[in-house]
């Protein structure tokens, strides 16, 4: 562990920008980090396949975590917080690289429950929705068209670090590449409040893809036209869907997913 | 409708200090006000048992709105945005008089799905898990020890509105007014992750009232004592529970409520 006091060294200076530094490099301020917070996030970044760069944090919390092969930089929560410009109470923050993205092939490859999803924009459902996947035994995740990018700060907060954890990737074409899916194997459940098959009802296949789109819109026609069914979450009259990640994993639980 | 331009109007006073009016009248700046923020929050709450004092909006949003026996003032963006001291791009909001709560026999009488909650102290936690039980076909909440306050603001809106129709009250003494629930016909399920039966192999009986504890701490060991069984989500090894609201939109879906 390296002490740190001046909240001006230099070697904390990737820690000054929090807010765009996860931002991908094309973008204003973006730096392409990816950044975990707090004990139960680090821990699993330290854990996944994410080369992580460097770690700050207060003694107390640095001391719970596990040895890395990075610079880990100690110091108080007055200094962090001069640093990184707001207090943050969880006391640690690790930074890694970002990876080059998995193929189509290595998420699915030996995978018997895939999440796919299409025009999930919003960062913290994003983020809930890997964390329902990793505690209900989902195997990975496709992002078709119009997902944000999963490995925002806000999103790998809220996924309390399990998108670093649950493989995943883009699908495209959009929805074309659903085929590929069906080709090995998968069959692909639309969840849409229209579906026809109500989901208490349906024997959940050996291999499923459970698709989910955004919460006001839902999933396209197109997207739907692609599966090999749609289902629905039996509702009460008259109420609006559930949000896009809980519905999620009342699907992920009905499809007995991990089981 | 009332044209309003002075953001000083004394009319809208009561708009004005919109982060501390749904606090009791007993907390510091607490006017004990219901608001409802857009038009699906504003219009449960105008079918709700919630005396409406008032409404404030821009046209266009007001116009889709049901008529109200209140005044209804009508303003600008930029206006409404100055009396209430931020931007809110909802475009309307709607303030309520708290009523008495309600017996816990008139939250009970004729239900076959409750909730029971403990130590549920984030308010959007406690908004998310009235919006899954409005959707789930659950008939009530009670609240045990620890609880905040579903009326404030926050809550009414991550609900969408559904705290304002779904009844609950308050259940005292904790945990022993599980009692009550027993003597009228109730099974208390106590969901928590060291619960000896599986959800997915329970029936579920005529009358259940779900238990569930905050995301951290859980159910005590005295509110797990005092019901009927223990139940669990069925999760991957080694993964945080899920979200308390999350744990109990599946929950609610596994007891097969409001079918």
């Amino acid at each position: 562990m390296i002490e740190v006091t001046d909240p001006d060294d230099p070697r904390l200076d990737e820690y000054r920008f929090l807010r765009t530094a996860d931002r991908r490099p094309d973008r204003p301020g973006g730096l392409g980090l990816v950044i975990a917070e707090g004990t139960i996030a680090v821990s699993r970044m330290l854990a996944s396949r994410y080369p992580v760069r460097s770690m700050l944090g207060v003694r107390r919390k640095l001391e719970t975590l596990p040895p890395v092969d990075a610079p880990v930089y100690v110091t108080t929560a007055e200094v962090m917080a001069e640093v990184i410009g707001f207090h943050l109470n969880r006391g640690v923050l690790a930074m890694a690289d970002r990876p080059e993205p998995l193929s189509v092939s290595s998420v699915i490859d030996g995978a018997r429950r895939l999440v796919v999803l299409e025009g999930v924009g919003d960062h913290e459902n994003l983020g809930a929705l890997f964390r329902n996947a990793a505690g209900l035994g989902v195997d990975g995740v496709l992002l078709g068209a119009g997902c944000s990018d999963p490995l925002y700060r806000r999103s790998v907060r809220v996924s309390m670090g399990h998108v670093l954890a649950v493989p995943f990737t883009t699908l495209s074409p959009w929805p074309d590449g659903l085929k590929l899916l069906q080709d090995n194997g998968f069959t692909v459940m639309a969840l849409a409040p229209a579906g026809a098959a109500d989901l208490s009802s349906v024997t959940p296949p050996v291999k499923a893809a459970v698709m989910l789109g955004s919460e006001g819109p839902g999933l396209t026609a197109e997207a739907i036209a692609a599966a090999d069914m749609a289902v629905k979450i039996p509702m009460v009259g008259g109420v609006d869907s559930l949000n896009v990640a809980t519905a999620g994993a009342v699907a992920f639980y009905a499809l007995g997913l991990g089981r």
